[in-house]
């Protein structure tokens, strides 16, 4: 699912674009400014695009409700870190495999349509397309994977105040992550909370609200904590530094506080759908330990330093950004 | 490839739309309102998604490149369906085969960035996933197609004005299409101008400037000149009415003018991306037969009764919204 992960940086490398796009690439939303209401506040609108594929995000042979609810969600998810942002739309392109039977193109559009109106984004355009090439004829289980791809639309809720950027972290910032991370994808089965979850956009709004400009960075976390910590690092250009006896972990399976290795391979897995954000040292005392019935966590801080996220255990520390729980060059000191 | 033809009107049944879309599904692309400018001009964005498959939008094994490309331009040729409109941000998500060339992703990344980039829509954001699960090792070729799904986001060019919908052709119109038809894609290559094509954008822009309220419907070619036709019979409840020896086709392959089953052939190929547009009769004749370099033929007119697209040559009608030209069921008149 990784393979193109270095690859995906080329979205990124968008040169020349033009002063309406108000935030460019790499972040979990772009921001475009598109015209300006009362009293010159511009008008943006803000856009993001995921998909899911059968079989790579979600087990081969589930119902396709649950790959187009999935689908939906990790959008909604996106929507959720730029904080001050409701969703309004979605758009979906879905590749089905020939053949597939009526039924279940009923429930993968019912999985799209039911999640993206009860998050208030209507789905407002779609593309449906057939994939089995002539010459392929699909493999072992005789067919392709069913892909769902949605665009999601947002608008500010206070269009008077910025978005919430991966690149507004500073030194001295406090670090904070919503629920329980670890355990939403199980690596045995495929199956986990990753299939339906609630996409943390009332906390991602209530933070942007309460918190004002001393909320710093924030992402959502669909790469694995460490590497999304790692994105906030890089486009920051600061160093994290997060207690991993702090980070909250589901009981089953990611062991006591003290034990390290449980933890940094909490971090690594992935498909949680929490949010992970840094709040200013002046305010952070004021963060509320719960939201919207969500814990909140504080995990560790932000250095000025080289672009990077470690976890610190004492005297050893760990990098995150690299995949799994390696060493990273560079990044064991004792 | 249309083999789900009849399941995307499954994207249009999405009924509760909030009042902000004020266009849903089913144009070319729907619009939705996100705040209100100066003087309460409502401040509306446009979007729609398009995908390409490698192996069925495009040859197998062709130059990713082209891929990007197209997939970009299938979405621009639905911004000027829309008359009033300018496009101004596109987002990517690709499926590519585990273990693809890195020179093969930087081609197909090019293909849409620069796409993109020379039709003002730049290229902001993107999603990246690879297409082989574990029990699928691919078919005859050893891998799955490259699959690029593009969404498009637009705003109009005249905020006072709307957009040209395809619910707007009334009886009396006279019907219009640009270009040529039936010479797109050549059935046998699969090679042919919709893997470059210059989308009708700037034509579409001049035709909602010069006519105003006087233009009716409009739609980009795609599936047809036939089937399209009937998407804008059905859409404005009208019957539109055809002279196949007046539908301008390209010399080679379809025939004289009056070689009527060489122009119903012709109208049902698909992947033109000209413009088939209807107009005010009061009107109709300031129609130049010649915008921003494109020929613009009158073909047919709009008349009322039971929502049908008809070809007639002399007392004889064929159904065009029907597959290929068979004489569909009720199209065929003594």
């Amino acid at each position: 699912m990784r393979e193109f992960a270095v690859l995906e940086r080329i979205f990124e490398g968008n040169a020349g674009l033009p002063a309406d796009v108000v935030v460019p690439p790499g972040d979990d939303m772009a921001a475009i400014r598109i015209g300006a209401g009362a009293a010159s506040t511009p008008v943006c609108v803000l856009a993001a695009t995921d998909s899911v594929i059968e079989g790579r995000h979600t087990p081969m042979g589930i119902d396709p409700f649950v790959i187009g609810r999935k689908a939906v969600l990790r959008n909604i998810s996106d929507v959720a870190a730029m904080g001050n942002a409701r969703p309004i739309a979605t758009l979906a392109a879905v590749v089905l495999p020939a053949g597939m039977d009526e039924h279940a193109v009923w429930r993968l559009y019912e999985g799209l349509r039911e999640t993206a109106e009860a998050w208030s984004a209507p789905l407002v355009g779609g593309d449906i397309s057939s994939s089995e090439s002539p010459s392929r004829k699909g493999g072992e289980d005789g067919r392709p994977p069913i892909i769902a791809m949605v665009t999601v639309l947002a608008v500010p809720v206070d269009p008077s105040h910025p978005v919430v950027l991966r690149s507004n972290a500073r030194p001295g910032d406090r670090v904070f992550v919503t629920g329980t991370i670890g355990s939403g994808w199980d690596r045995t089965t495929g199956l986990g909370r990753h299939l339906d979850f609630t996409p943390r956009l009332a906390v991602g709004q209530q933070l942007a609200r309460m918190l004002g400009p001393s909320l710093g960075a924030m992402i959502d976390i669909s790469d694995g904590l460490g590497r999304d910590l790692g994105h906030i690092a890089r486009r920051s250009g600061v160093r994290i530094e997060i207690d991993p006896a702090r980070v909250p972990t589901d009981a089953r399976g990611h062991g006591a506080p003290d034990d390290t290795q449980a933890r940094l391979e909490a971090m690594s897995l992935g498909e949680d759908y929490e949010l992970a954000f840094t709040v200013r040292a002046d305010a952070a005392d004021g963060v509320p330990s719960i939201i919207d019935g969500v814990p909140v966590t504080e995990i560790g801080r932000v250095l000025s330093g080289p672009a990077s996220a470690v976890a610190r255990s004492g005297e050893a520390t760990f990098d995150l950004t690299s995949r799994g729980f390696e060493h990273g060059g560079g990044g064991v000191a004792r």
